[in-house]
C-alpha cells in the first residue's frame, strides 16, 4: 500500500525496524503525515483532551462509525503493527469516496497516542485516558527512561497535559469501533479474520535491591547482587507460565549502574504475562522474593498495567464474519479495540502475517493480503454506516 | 583532602556516585583540574602518544620515579578510587618540596586514561596501550554504548589515535612505579598496606542471539528468546565462581532492542571474573551453550580483556614494608601498577576503606587515613628517590 510506503524512513532505529514512541520526534512526523493525508482525503483533523487524533468525514458526532488504530511502534517493531490500521483506514476512505458513497451516520479515522506504551510503560495510553481507564494524574506522572514525564512530554507535543483524563464528549461519540491490524503470530492461513477474544494480561516491574560493591574485591559470600535473584525471576517466569499455559516475558532489563566490573546495587525487570497473569505474576512474585532473600536483597513488585481477558462484541463478530465470509481468531495481542470494547461494540480485523512474527522488523503482509484487508475494512464500514 | 574536596562535583552521576568515562566532558574537566594543579606544584605537563598525562618535577628523563593513578570512575563509582592517588600523589609533590626535597632523579605524577573501562570496555587502557599489552588497532576500534569509537573519542578530546601503540619512550623513562590507592574490599584494618598481588582477572562478553518476538501472541514452545540462556548464564557463573573459589560478576547486561512487550532479539552479558578467571569462563561458556541450544539460539563469546596473576616486585615491597612498618596486602582489583608490573619494579599502597565497599557511592576513606596514606606515599617517594 503506497500509503504505509510513505512511512518506510520514519524512526528507522539502529538494529533494525523502527523506534516511534509516544510523543517523540518520528511519532510527531507520523502525525503530521496523517494530517496532511486526512486533509487530502477532506477530512478534518482535531486532537482530543489526550492526544489522539480525530479526522472527521462530514461533522463530528454521537453514534459515530471509527475506525483506526496507532503509529507508534514497540522499540525495533516492525513496519505494521499500528500503521497499517491507520493507512488502511485511510485507503479504505478514498476507496469508498471513489465510488461515491457517504456514510449515513458520523464517521472517524483515529489515531490513539502511545498504544505499544514503548516510551511510558502503559499501553494503549490514549485509549486507557479516554475511557478513564488509566487514572490522569498517575499518567501525568509516568516517566519515560530518561527521566522525562508524560505531561513534559506532551506539553512538548503541544498537548496540554492539565486536560488529560476520561473524555465523555469524546466517548460518547463513538458509537462502533473497528480497527484493522496486522496479525502477530502464527493464527491465520486466510488474508482477513475477524477478532474473538483478547487474552488476560498486564505489565508488572520488579525492582530488585541490594548493595553495589567491587566485582573484584567482594568475596561471593559478601555479596548482595541483585542480578543473582533478577536472573532467578526470568528463569521462574517461563517456568511458572509453562505449567499454567501461559504467557510471560522479560524483554526489559536494567541493571544500575550496569558496569561491567561493578556488582549492582539494583535491578529492575519487567514482566509481561498473558494469559492467566495474576495467577503468573503471583507466583513468580513468590519466586523473587525467595531468591532476593538468599541473596541479602529486596524486591518490590510494581503493576504497570492490566487488562481482563476481552470479548469482542458477539452480534458484531457475527455480522463481520458474515458479511466477509472471514473465521474468527483469539489473540494475545492488546489493542485499543479491547480497551474501547467496555464502552462500545468493537472489532478487529487482522490480516495474515505469513512470518508469525511481530514487534519485530521480521513482521510482514504481502501487498495482496494488505489490499485484502482494506477491502474488507471498506466493506465493514460501508455496512456499518448504512 | 583539599584536592580531593575539589573534585567532589566533577560528574555527579544521577544515581549517586560519579560518570567519569575516559574521554568524556568530566574527565576532561579532571584533566584540566591536574593540569593546573600540577602547574601549581612546578610540573610541567605533558600527555604522551596514548593520551596519559605526565608531569614532571624536572627534567624527564629515563629511570624516573613515578607516581599517579587515574580520574575516570566506574558507572556510579566513588569518590576515591582513583583520583586518590592522583590527588594523593600530587599532595605528595607538595609535602616534600615543602620540606626542601629535590629528587635526585627524574620524577613524575602519571595519570593514566580510562582505568576502569567504563566506557570502552577494557580497563587499563592507557597502560596496556602504553606497553603495548592492547594492540593499537583493537583499541581503535573499540566502541563506547552509542557507538563511538575510542578514535573518535580520543580526536575529540585532542588525542590522536593514529599515535596510539606502546609507546617505548614513555615506557623507557619508568624505573619504578608507586601508585596511591583506596582499598576496595574489607582486608585492611591499618591506615595504609602494601600490595602483594593482584588475582588473574579478565572480561567476557556473551552474546545470546534468538529471534525477536510479539511478547503476547507467541506460545511458549515457539519461542527463541535469548534472555532465558542469558538468565541461566548469571546463575551459572555464580555457581562455577563458588565451586572453584573465584569471582565472577554480571554487572552489565543489555537486551535489544529491550521493549516490555517484545522477546528480545538477542542480549549481550558481560561476565567479570577474578581468580582462576579463565577456568570459569570455560565452564560458564559451556553452560550459555548448553541453555542457548535448549532455547534454539545462538551465543558467541569474546575475550574482551585478560591479566594473568600479577605479583609485585619482592624486593620494593620489602622495602615498603619495612620503611612504612605496613603489612601486604592481597587484592582482586585490577590496577594500572599491575600492568607496568611486567616493565618495571612497581608497588601499590592502599589506604582503608571502613565501609569495605567500593565502585559504589559508599566507597569511603577517613581524612586521617587519607593524610596517612599521602604521609607513607611521601616517604616511599622521597626513599625511592634517593
Amino acid at each position: 500500500m503506497s500509503l504505509l510506503d510513505d512511512l518506510a524512513d520514519v524512526g528507522r532505529a539502529a538494529g533494525g525496524g523502527y523506534a516511534r514512541h509516544g510523543f517523540d520526534r518520528a511519532e510527531a512526523e507520523l502525525r503530521e503525515w496523517f494530517r496532511e493525508q486526512a486533509g487530502r482525503s477532506g477530512l478534518d483533523v482535531e486532537t482530543d483532551r489526550n492526544g489522539n487524533l480525530w479526522a472527521w468525514w462530514g461533522e463530528p458526532g454521537r453514534d459515530a462509525l471509527v475506525t483506526g488504530s496507532h503509529l507508534d511502534s514497540v522499540p525495533g517493531g516492525g513496519a505494521f503493527d499500528g500503521p497499517l490500521g491507520v493507512a488502511g483506514a485511510l485507503a479504505a476512505v478514498s476507496r469508498l469516496r471513489g465510488r461515491g458513497f457517504t456514510p449515513a451516520r458520523p464517521f472517524a479515522v483515529v489515531v490513539f497516542a502511545e498504544e505499544e506504551g514503548g516510551r511510558f510503560g502503559v499501553p494503549c495510553l490514549g485509549s486507557r485516558l479516554l475511557t478513564g481507564a488509566l487514572d490522569a494524574d498517575r499518567a501525568r506522572a509516568l516517566r519515560d527512561p530518561d527521566g522525562v514525564t508524560l505531561a513534559e512530554a506532551a506539553e512538548r507535543a503541544g498537548v496540554d497535559p492539565a486536560r488529560f483524563g476520561r473524555d465523555d464528549v469524546a466517548l460518547d461519540r463513538i458509537g462502533t469501533f473497528v480497527e484493522l491490524h496486522i496479525e502477530q503470530g502464527r493464527g491465520l492461513d486466510v488474508p482477513v479474520a475477524v477478532g474473538s477474544t483478547v487474552l488476560e494480561h498486564g505489565r508488572w516491574r520488579f525492582s530488585f535491591t541490594g548493595q553495589g560493591n567491587h566485582a573484584g574485591t567482594t568475596i561471593l559470600r559478601d555479596r548482595r547482587d541483585p542480578m543473582v535473584p533478577a536472573a532467578g525471576t526470568v528463569l521462574a517466569a517461563r517456568r511458572v507460565a509453562s505449567t499454567v499455559d501461559s504467557r510471560a516475558t522479560v524483554g526489559r532489563l536494567v541493571p544500575r549502574p550496569g558496569g561491567t566490573n561493578v556488582i549492582p546495587s539494583g535491578v529492575d525487570l519487567w514482566l509481561d504475562a498473558r494469559g492467566r497473569s495474576r495467577d503468573v505474576v503471583a507466583e513468580v512474585t513468590a519466586a523473587a522474593e525467595r531468591a532476593a532473600a538468599a541473596e541479602g536483597c529486596t524486591v518490590t513488585v510494581t503493576q504497570e498495567s492490566y487488562g481482563g481477558t476481552v470479548t469482542f462484541d458477539p452480534a458484531l463478530r457475527e455480522r463481520l464474519t458474515g458479511l466477509l465470509d472471514a473465521p474468527e481468531l483469539a489473540t494475545g495481542a492488546g489493542h485499543d479495540a479491547a480497551i474501547l470494547a467496555a464502552h462500545a461494540p468493537a472489532a478487529m480485523l487482522y490480516v495474515r502475517n505469513p512470518t508469525g512474527i511481530s514487534h519485530a522488523p521480521e513482521e510482514f503482509a504481502e501487498d495482496v493480503d494488505v489490499e485484502e484487508g482494506v477491502v474488507a475494512l471498506a466493506r465493514a464500514l460501508e455496512s456499518l454506516s448504512t
